[in-house]
């Protein structure tokens, strides 16, 4: 922690939006950890809290994720609010040539906050810039999705207690997938030594990597897994997924060095963690699930209490 | 307000449905525009109020529609009440051939007020007839939507602080345009005067210009909207559709003539409202977004106001 | 009621799965049915209860039912419980190639309980063994819909006053249909006499008739409907699809035999009661409706308090 940390009054979110993970430096990424940590030990304790009784959220999918939206319905719901689920935007009158800002400004005259998903790059901070209330982004097509990176960098915090001075380690799909750039930056404000492990073709793109060394951080790129297991503290898997190659060969030949499972796991080190954001489709089996370090699922929950910390917080109750 | 107002008892809709806005007269009107300010200064102050706490709506909504969908929602969660949103009727169960009389007295067996939007006219009327509890109409095809002629009004009182002797303006569509009919008729219970502008073929149909004579009101036909704009007080908007146009020559003539940008209301008076029941696809520029007379967002949230009176008010709570 | 039950310590469902009839001894089915009938009088008179405030149920449902899906929900409303209502899990990334373990495991870390409908049978087994929370089977394919059975048997109750020494007649599809065979079952607990009422090739399949034979209890198979309805208690009917003939003609001798009419009733006891799953197409006749001895609106409602209890019992609140 930086040493006048302490003495800096804590960042306020309220009234503000979440659009991106460069809105964070250190100081909000550890108020948000801390935050999202009392919801879950209120959570454990209480089954939840009621800072946001009487508030309401229009949670807006225009794309369908069922993970996300659930995830965003319990942390409201949980802090005592209440959800206008929106999820069939493409069926509704929502849709029908009305504006993304017409829309933004109707559904605020009815809620509090506004959770939006949305295919097009960009459209959350339109959401923002129309809205007079907070809104959330929470996944605009190829762009952002800030409440995963922040999820994950909790996740990392409550497992192993810290971030300065880890190995995290990063495979898969490194060059089409949004959340490991996104955690990479929000890294970026800690001291880790990363390693991309990929097929050459998917390897991570140079922009993310000319910020990596930009900032000082060292980095190694591998093509084999089993070659960067030992000594790594965090193993972000993410899929490699088939419609990417257009060389079936060459997926053919990697496709096996993708797969993290009970073997592989006896070269890694007792003390780390396998995260994937999920939905998983193989790249980690089942047989590695009862493993004490397949911190997987409680990604999931604590996906919950960073969501609930956010909430709280642009809603001035955090 | 009529002499003899004040000493009659508030009409009371507990337990009554509202299907049309044939059934309200002057004192019916003012009883709700009076409980709908209440409503909005309890969200304002508070957020809201627990006056149906423990009650559950089933919003039933044969067709989709967000906007109205969301609104009624909200109205119930600022009241404390809950939902059950059912939106998507035409791949459920409920509409694999069951009637609509055995649909209602299902869903009435777990809720206590149901809303229901139905593509067929007279639709909200059987499901009045055969439910126990109030049915509220959202739509019923091109039949009634009382609650927005209800939210019409309730904006026009919320802005200009009475309606005898306004200039009520009209634009647009209003041969099909359900929501201009039903506010004229709500409309003919005050001292109003009435501009209808728009193009021939979408002229007010005679049946309501008949209701307008009948009743000893003045209006006047135009049929380009500059005309119309000076000494207007409200300017209700609505769009003028491609399709309804056989001869598209004539189309061309006049959409020019039903934009209402910032040039137009140079020519308005200063305390004058622009109303819009939403969504709008260019009859109003966003230039005007930002003029105080731009009404049509804080008519939205009238609706919820409006709604929230309503459920209260059926339930018995108001 | 056996002699030693009200020695026996009340048993408890808290953190049990509800699969299947077969968990349900007569000691545990009169559980269930007085904790659903003091739901029934919480609901009359306060209009529920907030045993379980700060609960959230992820209703889940791969298929549409929106009869089910809504009673669950107002089931867990009125117990002042928040629901995550998932209905179209076809469109959405939980169905993307996502196993049901996983999917089970992401919700559970956002719920305190999960309902699941699923086409396929095992489908609540394998949530239920893969969950760590209670999982409430709402039907999963042609396997079983245990709380359906159990709203059927406390209707019984609430409307009759007792089980044993009646006469059980069940009307119409008894081959395929999944709701008489599993009330049968749980009518074997209780001594009750059968009459099985169907065309030859929709007769109750043999491996029922065999647990019926096998625990001493008496029952008939007739083929046409007035023969049985004269010394019934429950007539419970189940509809006639045309689909399950494949000769026609075996359907047009069949149908008019198995409609419950005004006049048929007249040949009925005065103290019975018709029950029905609902939807229902024409094999009770609207004049029925009106009639007392009608149950099956009443038996809906019954299905809200079986739940509201289930969920309370799984929940540790019961």
């Amino acid at each position: 922690m930086r040493p006048n940390t302490p003495s800096l009054p804590a960042p306020s979110f309220a009234g503000q939006d979440i659009l991106s993970v460069s809105q964070f430096d250190r100081t909000k990424l550890e108020y948000v950890s801390g935050v999202a940590h009392e919801m879950r030990v209120l959570v454990e304790r209480f089954g939840g809290a009621d800072l946001l009784q009487g508030k309401i959220l229009a949670n807006l999918f225009y794309e369908p994720s069922t993970r996300t939206s659930s995830s965003f319905m319990a942390a409201m719901m949980r802090l005592g609010g209440q959800v206008i689920p929106i999820n069939n935007v493409q069926y509704s009158s929502v849709s029908k040539g009305e504006s993304l800002p017409d829309t933004i400004r109707t559904l605020e005259s009815y809620s509090d906050v506004i959770v939006i998903r949305h295919p097009e790059v960009g459209a959350a901070a339109t959401a923002a810039y129309y809205g007079a209330n907070p809104v959330i982004n929470a996944g605009d097509g190829v762009g952002e999705h800030p409440t995963q990176a922040l999820l994950d960098l909790f996740t990392i915090v409550e497992e192993l207690g810290k971030v300065d001075g880890l190995t995290v380690t990063m495979v898969g799909d490194l060059k089409y997938g949004r959340t490991v750039h996104s955690l990479t930056k929000l890294l970026l404000n800690y001291d880790v030594t990363f390693r991309f492990v990929s097929p050459e073709i998917l390897q991570m793109p140079s922009d993310v990597l000319d910020a990596v060394n930009a900032s000082g951080h060292a980095y190694e790129q591998v093509e084999a897994l089993p070659d960067a297991v030992a000594g790594s503290d965090v193993l972000y898997v993410t899929r490699v997924q088939k419609e990417r190659f257009t060389d079936l060969a060459a997926y053919d030949r990697v496709k096996d060095l993708y797969v993290v499972d009970e073997e592989l796991l006896t070269q890694a080190k007792e003390q780390m963690i396998v995260m994937h954001p999920l939905p998983r489709v193989g790249e980690i089996t089942y047989g590695v699930d009862d493993d004490p370090r397949a911190a997987y699922f409680r990604q999931m929950r604590n996906g919950m209490y960073v969501r609930m910390a956010l909430l709280a917080a642009v809603l001035g109750r955090a």
